[in-house]
């Protein structure tokens, strides 16, 4: 049964009903087999293109869908619960959006997005690199400032959609090397640049369907207006891109708990033990309940905030909340999930190992949850 | 600061505000010395209903304020921020109407409602008894019916308010001694009623302002039209009540929980240790991020479930889920307030403690959380 | 740096200076590579065979080690900290001993023990099934006495080392059908008896070294002698043998869960941010020593129950916990050891993922974790 | 049930015999009463003194018992099961003596010890200040050396037994002002020396018969041979002392649990719900069986730390790590029981909710667990 949702429009309504389909219908049946053979399924990216989902957030002007963040993310949300590379796959596409579409001149906007957000294109956001995890400012990465242009020489590390991207939202530094988050630029990299290379994709313990890779970049020339909004005003668009990004890990993370609560209750039902179905066990019960009041608390935090959002209020305290959240909940629940399958949930037969696997990756992308700590630590501490 | 809230209408907006001031000035100022003392401060819930709070998610036909419950729950969360046994007071004086407002005839709401939601008397909501308290179904309780009226004897417990309401709303048996759930009705009882007494207050750990006690009933007569709803549908009355009642508990949480976490977050900036803030610390800045991110959820959830009663779908689920999170986390954020604070929390010169103290009964009121969970636990299994 | 140990005595201390030896030379180097490629490492249970240490807690009169199981217990320990499908292997392979050894005739004993204890048969434990999981006493397996023997009908799931084990400790019933936990026998069956089979083995989220599968039991025909114990009197002896047996999977617990801090600390020290080893920020660095914690008190909880059992005294209650706990932490700890890797601990180029896939399926095996708290609640209910 | 214990000798089980009749007798039968009215049982010191109770862990040379902390550990453990403020006063006293038995010269052991092992007098230990709480090594009390003794001045905050001890083991500066931890010294105090009053004791959300108080020092003049140590030593003599205090805290912790886990099993077997005793419940069960597990582990971490320093080995870290988790397992568990026991659990006709008040004391006496956690991590970082 379908997760009850608070929807305020007929089109919002319509549009979660078409991802559902999608979710059923393309991506349920073949993300196992997608997943145990590490295959990105770019052409369901391409679906989602053309069904108009890649670009829900941003104005119609430009392709974009004109929906409000608190029915863009519940549309994310479906998506992970059916298959979480997906799901992280449209809000890391978005994210790749963002700063054209926030700090872009009309020109670029016009030249840019259409193509991003009807979904011709794949984006990847190029920030983190290996010596610079979360401490995002010290990236050396040079994009050295060529009076035409920038030389872009340096390395990125843990890029989804690394190597299979169409272009790179890339941050590096055009300031001195000891500039801090003061001298990084935003630029904007087609893939077929020459010099721009990626390494091998990372072997990880899941999402190997969502391909993560170095992206290398090796005397890279970019004209001028590959620059996103002001030279060494970068760090600032970054940050501000990665507020709406754990909105989007947050709804996947909702969603990929859901999948597993799902998965959770219809085995408790299913499965007999002391000739009664282990659901009745108060033991599993309290279990079951608790699992599902997190995942329940998980999806209205992340609405709240996206509806500060959409107000242009300020919500980035809101959205490390919910990243937080939602990613804890969503290993918990993951976690709780394979326990209650029981030897079942430990084998490949049954979707629950997969979901354990896939929940870790969310504690730790935009932001490890220590990193959500600290920003909302340091918002406590202003406001007292 | 205050908690930034949603708030959809002027009236709303001062509502809140209205009722932030009164929290300020006439509930912090006495609540620490008046729950030391275990005075009851009956004067406030006059001040409330001078003031329309007490009525307010009923209608203002009958003296109510005519607000959704997403308004009222906030106006109660503000009111337990300053003083939990005032807002949790509150909260039970409305669940006391309900039936009336719900399942009473036209000329029961008339002759009843105005005095309560205009705040002239207080009620209290007598269900449990000492062999039932998470069974209820299995109260013993009698009210014969004997023609023109009904006879009661029995004893209830653990009733807030018990000894010092104006009226209970009084849940007994009218049908068989096995009749279960199908034999209880819901009686309307002036506190003047003759035989009707009340056992000596429970000496509790905390909120030794708010009065429980044990209500008496010997012989006590009451005429036919004390009955509200159908005779023997009690029971559902009482089911119906309570996940309403559990959505005021859940606002109380959050507003003790609220307080507490503001008390912790001051104190952890201006208490230096090894020359800093300890608030700088990340050890505790990490605690405080947690705090906030569970106040915060427990908050959307119980708005969620309001909005869900407010359109008319069903919200119990939801509102157990309110209750047992809400709950479970104004205990372990007054709890961890304790622990900021170390020594000076554990003092009674520092509310820290009392929120401590008081925090646990919201844990067990209304539904201990073990019984949240069977609710929640039975919805899964029904929906999967 | 190895664990500091209690150890009484020089033989003790050699057993376990041995072990780890074995471990760093002949565990870790392949554990890696054999686990990605699923390689049963047959040949290591042969050198542990021969190092004496595949009989440690029999006796040395049918060539066991004569041991407390205080040191077999943290011999098992080194060993799952360097591998946990060894380390489980082995205490699989001592499961499947105890019965000849505690309730086998001297006959039995002499002609079943030596290869096993002295390593040149690995030994399988056969209980569960596909239907009967927790519900060990509804069993299904028929072993019908034919008058000299028993002929056996049937299949057990979920086996450790089913397929590739010499001999398989069966129980099966030789009851009525409808004869519970009252009808059940335990036999011995060497692996190439006629019409015994295995099913392919599980496809499993980890230990993937350590082959778990069906094994099929189709008109096999077993003589008088291949009884352990009594007739009908086997299921009391599957309960002692999974009291010993959990003690085993609480071992292996504390091993993973070692391993997985010991990662976890090393990379806090190697790995830099803000300028700083991220082990300095007490974020991370209270996380550690709650990990820390866990896994002392883990191990601390095991040996006092190994102390009781060496004691002859009852220790089921205390082996139910020790496997509860440690097994709850070494899943905790392995999760957050990833964590505490970032995006590196996500990759399969560090263990840190392993160990968590690894460390769930130990909530699960010999009981799962609800099972435990099962045994212990019985046991409180009873001293009450 | 008395809990099953590792004793070793016939004296050791003697010894406990004797103090759970004791407990018994003379400890729970007033406690209540005493706490609820903030009586300091003085001559239930006497009582344990004449035992031979108070100097257990000391040579018999000078009075003590000659016992090894394993056994002293426990002895302390039942006390505080049958009241918390008893047995934190024995550990407070013991901690007092301990930097003459250990530091002392011959003459200054021979001069003080005895009266203090035998019960005469009772001590406080005087670190802690208002503004150096965690900090120790900033503390501002002066010791003046004056060529032919000391001039102290200053003021000792939340002192157990300040203003009823009969001597003080103080710790001041007699260095420079900024000499940190190089500058302080440990000096014997006996409460009648002029100058040495105390401020009004501490009032407290539970431990109200533990008086807690400021004690001050106005001029006090102190000879020469009340330096226990060297000038300015004292600092390590304070962190040598604390190492074993947390020992006594995480006895008492253990203590309180235990009589926390045996009221909320005793209650769960008498009271019925639903027509059965609500241990039955597995929802319940699960709880009991949780906290039973915690109980134990923290007790065998608490043993195992005293076992490493009867033998004369490193035992700090385990030390904190057994303060760390037994005050968070006594917390945890006491709240649990309050719950288990529902409304009855939140009056004062229970212990339980006199057990949560006095739980929280614990997590934060003899360093906050926060600082705990600090030193656990300072000796993973050391030993990577």
């Amino acid at each position: 049964m379908p997760v009850e949702r608070e929807l305020h429009t007929p089109e919002a309504r319509q549009l979660l009903e078409l991802t559902r389909e999608l979710v059923d219908k393309e991506l349920i049946p073949r993300a196992a087999h997608d997943e145990e053979h590490g295959t990105f399924p770019r052409e369901v990216f391409t679906t989602l293109g053309e069904a108009g989902l890649l670009g829900l957030p941003y104005p119609s002007e430009y392709g974009g869908g004109d929906q409000p963040y608190e029915v863009y993310l519940q549309v994310v949300e479906e998506l992970a619960r059916g298959w979480l590379a997906v799901g992280l796959g449209v809000s890391v596409h978005s994210l790749s959006a963002y700063p054209v579409a926030e700090f872009g001149t009309d020109e670029q906007r016009a030249a840019l997005l259409p193509s991003m957000l009807e979904g011709h294109t794949l984006g990847a956001y190029c920030l983190s690199e290996t010596t610079s995890g979360s401490d995002a400012a010290a990236l050396t990465t040079r994009a050295e400032p060529t009076g035409d242009g920038y030389l872009v020489n340096g390395a990125k590390s843990w890029i989804t959609h690394g190597g299979r991207a169409d272009h790179y939202t890339l941050f590096a530094r055009t300031g001195a090397p000891d500039s801090g988050g003061k001298g990084i630029s935003c630029l904007h990299v087609p893939a077929d640049t020459p010099g721009l290379g990626s390494a091998a994709p990372e072997r990880k313990m899941g999402m190997n369907s969502s391909p993560t890779a170095g992206v290398l970049f090796d005397d890279v020339r970019l004209p001028a207006d590959a620059l996103i909004g002001e030279e060494n005003k970068g760090f600032g668009i970054a940050l501000s891109a990665l507020d709406s990004g754990r909105l989007g890990i947050a709804a996947c993370s909702v969603g990929l708990a859901q999948a597993a609560l799902d998965a959770a209750v219809s085995y408790s039902r299913e499965r007999h033990q002391f000739g009664r179905p282990v659901g009745d066990f108060q033991g599993l019960n309290f279990t079951l309940a608790d699992m599902a009041t997190q995942v329940a608390a998980s999806r209205e935090l992340y609405l709240s905030a996206a509806r500060l959002r959409d107000a242009g209020r300020p919500f980035g305290e809101r959205a490390a909340m919910a990243k937080l959240m939602a990613s804890d909940t969503a290993m918990r629940v993951a976690t709780d999930t394979v326990q209650v399958l029981g030897g079942s949930g430990y084998t490949r037969d049954f979707p629950a190992e997969r979901y354990m696997r896939e929940a870790k990756v969310l504690q730790i992308v935009e932001g490890t949850n220590q990193i959500q700590r600290m920003v909302i630590g340091r918002h406590l501490a202003e406001r007292a």
